[in-house]
């Protein structure tokens, strides 16, 4: 590949569109003609203005959003949001609904104990190894919002469907799977290093009325209407990650076309790369079927040893981050919007020869 | 020049060294021969763990800091440790001095009063619109800490030594001025966009003893102690803002030679710009001499309509950012670290030329 790039099968920070680094590249001296990098120009600038109106105007019509939502940069990624939504939304009394599907809901909860707020875990898949979304939930009717992580990137799994609530507002992290398909929601939040930018921004997308929860007393860092009053320029945003975002979602309208082109792509790379997976005995799915994330395909090999051989031999051939989580060991290859169906289809070439070597 | 680049005197974010972004660009398709860019890296990497490790290292070099103190990278900006300095360090009981010399200690003061916790107003420089330093302070003897802005980014002070607060520790928001020059200090913080690197990342200083302050009660993200036991990597930090820094520490060690060498271009800087409005009827500095920034210059102009006038003009001779802070007015250059001597001179030519044609 060009300047010896490698297929890039991280989990997060991940691949970027090739056209979306080249163009940062590019232009990393000079910003559209202001004579500065972007690293270099004044937030408050008409540079920057155009930067993150043009992400959160695009970041609405991607996602079919209606004016009662704003779009907020925030840093501290997603895990910062695991303390600001109890924070701002979680007054005396009120309690919130938290379904636990793996490691990510597990910080979220624990985040939302830690402030001594009234929350109940409505479901977990922990019993199964965090394996499969649970089903047939029962949520509570007084609940102001129900929690869900809704693509799991260590264990593999991802919601097929948003689940009813019974009006209750839906918060998601959707940190390893915003922009991967159309959906509708109620508060998602997204860590921008797997499918939307680099490092160190988040992306939130708030109701409304949702800001009229905040309380006074909050640290004006942390509350969600000192973002939402000053269009995420209370302080300085981190320009850098928001303009990625912006040439991120601008790739998305312009090259992909939409979400829902950017959906069957990754049907597809899912689909070659889990038949690749179900049409072997050497490699082994880890999670229930009809839970599996088209984000991170997790497998097994049959020992340890050939996982190890695998990862290094992928990368000496141009393939990597295919090593799982350290918490659970095992193979992920994460096949985020910006992974090509061409990554995918060579790496399924190499996973059939190695099984053809070492089954 | 290059590229077309122009001389940048922005307040922040802010010029960063042409070294510094050239080997940014030069690497950014594939960064360390790793076969992905920085922006796509693994935090748990090999590549990242050597770029976040050198940056501590060159930080301790530069500032001279023995083993009890620990470089953190925080997200948020020195915006957040507005709320997270007293949030770690303020128990029930506890007090702190803070002396305010304009915008960013009053807003440090508002977020500790947001908090509810008891603090001092020790001195304020707010009778003479911030334009000095204030001298012959009372500190508390009781205080937990005793906090300063070590430079004023908008009003163009900056304090020439630091005070002696009788062994109670002294933090300082040195944004602005972290790296300009040697000194002692007790705890400090800087939002790295103006002197050290993009927006995104705020570098703090800490001291061991302060850690041991901190409450088990507060959210993980908000406690000093998550990042000093995971080297900043309790979630995915910021990466490239982290790699941009670690190029800063590299120039200021490799390229310049280190602070005492900085300080003396940076003392040579001001001096030529203070001479020529000194030694002008023309423009007029807004502050008290004994007060004056080596990294902020501020001053007026006869009326606002010249003022207005130079600024264009000044941009359309590849000047750019001279326009002072939106809350106060007037001109400002900045001259930070990455900005040259022969910036600043060529910016004195153009005010001695603009004054011959307007004065």
């Amino acid at each position: 590949m060009k300047e010896n790039r490698i297929y890039n099968f991280n989990a997060g920070p991940a691949a970027l569109p090739i056209e979306v680094l080249e163009e940062i590249k590019g232009s990393f001296l000079n910003f559209g003609g202001s004579g500065m990098s972007i690293t270099e120009i004044s937030h408050r600038s008409k540079w920057f203005d155009d930067v993150i109106n043009d992400a959160v105007e695009r970041t609405r019509r991607l996602l079919n959003l209606n004016d009662k939502f704003h779009v907020l940069f925030i840093q501290g990624g997603a895990s910062l949001q695991f303390c600001m939504i109890p924070m701002n939304l979680l007054g005396t009394g009120d309690t919130a609904d938290y379904v636990n599907t793996g490691t990510w809901s597990t910080k979220a909860i624990k985040e939302a104990e830690i402030l001594g707020k009234t929350i109940k875990v409505v479901a977990s898949s922990e019993d199964k190894n965090f394996s499969y979304i649970p089903k047939n939930i029962t949520y509570s009717n007084d609940a102001v919002y129900t929690h869900i992580t809704s693509n799991n990137t260590i264990k593999g799994t991802q919601w097929a469907s948003f689940p009813d609530t019974n009006g209750v507002p839906l918060i998601a992290d959707m940190s390893s799977d915003i922009m991967c398909r159309t959906d509708k929601f109620g508060l998602i939040y997204a860590g921008a290093q797997k499918n939307i930018g680099p490092a160190g921004v988040c992306m939130v997308i708030i109701r409304e009325d949702m800001l009229n929860r905040v309380p006074d007393s909050l640290p004006s860092m942390l509350k969600y209407t000192t973002y939402s009053s000053k269009n995420s320029m209370f302080n300085t945003p981190p320009c850098f990650a928001v303009y990625t975002i912006q040439l991120v979602m601008k790739w998305l309208e312009e090259t992909i076309g939409g979400l829902e082109k950017m959906e069957e792509i990754n049907q597809k790379k899912a689909r070659i790369l889990y038949e690749t997976i179900d049409s072997s005995d050497f490699y082994k799915g880890t999670t229930q079927p009809d839970s599996r994330s088209l984000m991170n395909v997790t497998f097994r090999l049959p020992d340890e040893e050939l996982e190890k051989r695998f990862v290094e031999e992928a990368m000496e051939n141009g393939f990597g981050g295919l090593k799982g989580h350290r918490s659970v060991g095992g193979c992920r290859a994460s096949i985020y919007n910006a992974t090509s169906v061409i990554a995918v289809e060579a790496l399924v070439d190499f996973m059939k020869n190695f099984e053809k070597n070492n089954g």
